[in-house]
């Protein structure tokens, strides 16, 4: 029943390293060590969906994995395999001790972060999002969850004033960190404009937007650039779009929670391109 | 610059009751007590859109009003009429201490709950949103933003199993509550019933429904009919849908979270129905 990983830290697991190119971590950084500290890049994954896709995943190395004896039942009848070391719920709990409310669902690991291809190794293909400071681990969650329903290929997001792919994040991407790229860059314009190099159709979400959505002439690939709620995108990231496109709302109230918005420019986007069948 | 109630809880306001019928509160539940505690029906409200909007809602009745100095300066350059007691954060933050990291924007304010029409009394126009069981506050709270977004006309969830409109609800709609009415009812179904015989065709979003939601012909007005994640509908929820409705995916994760899923509904179905402009 058992494909897991020994839980000894040993070599970390580099599914995307290649030979004679240093090791980056997330956001490109390069690491000082060559053998990190085990505690590098190591995240907090719980609850059902996010820590069963882990296990689902062939390249996400799980160091740890606790589980209730019902939650390991489920493993087993879902035909997961695993290597759960069965635990009674208060220690789990115990765990997870600094989000006293988080639903765990009887399921805890730690595991690596998972590695993320660069910007410019990445395919021009499909549609990508890309995060200017979102701040909010539920709705970055919320995002990567409803990326991987739509197929999107990466999101990009800065290494500072973003939350990283652990945790609360992970818990509401609900297994969707599995399925797209989490890219972290520097600089976002930089990014920006190596996608724009690459072919990549550029539009940013904001309220103050030269057309809706919907009248914006579209050619794949695209990237779709979306800005925290209320600061919404900054300056630069604004004059390095292609286009600025608002989501019109016939109601009361204007402004949408910023994983909702992106659903619906997904949803919009993916149907007028052809990519959601 | 005062356009606020006295502080004196007096008798209750209610802008929806009628002469001659008993009040009903939340639910169509008849309130044994005709003059009611203060305590029934007061809601938690805080952050600048929530407690902004509240102000300038004329039907909400505002019971206290905290605001740290900047917060109250904000409403005044914002010309929105208030009385708020100026507080230091720290009081603030005291009265939230069930919420440690709520986001208050040092403004708190503690109000009566808005009353709501009957389910016999809404006009047969537009959309409505039927919430079957969802309990988590930030997607309802969310939900509810985006409903307000939309226009619809409003939102019917039961009595039980469903949060209330106050505190992080109310802070995730974001300002939302004050535009669209929160019905509850004690059983669904029957409000299913009613909203077909007023002519309301009824679509439940389900995983396993017949048809993709671009594909179901529509006619006005409709109710949309929402289950909790995981769970989905219910089974007589189910039964007394006019047409159960999927949401295609093409990616790998196959399910939304549920405000995203209702974001979604709401920006296909109002734009088929011609009503987002």
């Amino acid at each position: 029943m058992s494909k897991q990983p020994p839980k000894d830290p040993g070599k970390p697991f580099r599914p995307f390293s290649r030979p004679g190119k240093p090791f980056k971590g997330r956001g490109g950084r390069v690491l000082r060590d060559p053998a990190p500290d085990y505690a590098t890049g190591t995240v907090l994954l719980y609850g059902w969906h996010t820590v069963s896709e882990a296990l689902r995943n062939g390249g996400r190395r799980i160091r740890t994995l606790l589980a209730t004896e019902n939650a390991a039942k489920r493993l087993d009848e879902e035909g997961i395999a695993h290597s759960a070391e069965i635990v009674p719920v208060r220690e789990i709990d115990k765990r997870l001790s600094a989000t006293p409310d988080a639903l765990h669902q009887g399921l805890f690991a730690e595991a690596d972060a998972l590695d993320a291809p660069d910007i410019e190794d990445m395919p021009a293909d499909g549609v990508l999002l890309l995060l200017d400071q979102i701040t909010d681990p539920h709705n970055v969650g919320a995002i990567v969850r409803s990326a991987a329903a739509f197929g999107v290929k990466a999101i990009v997001t800065t290494n500072r004033h973003s939350p990283e792919a652990t945790g609360v994040l992970a818990k509401s991407a609900s297994g969707g960190l599995e399925h797209v790229p989490f890219v972290t860059v520097q600089n976002l314009s930089r990014a920006m404009n190596q996608l724009k190099d690459r072919g990549f159709q550029i539009i940013g979400l904001d309220s103050e937007g030269e057309a809706d959505l919907d009248a914006v002439k579209l050619r794949a690939p695209v990237a779709l650039v979306l800005g925290a709620e209320g600061k919404g995108l900054r300056q630069l990231t604004r004059e390095n779009c292609d286009a600025l496109a608002r989501i019109d709302m016939p109601g009361a109230i204007k402004s949408l929670n910023v994983s909702n918005a992106t659903a619906l420019a997904l949803y919009a986007v993916t149907t007028r391109l052809g990519l959601r069948r």
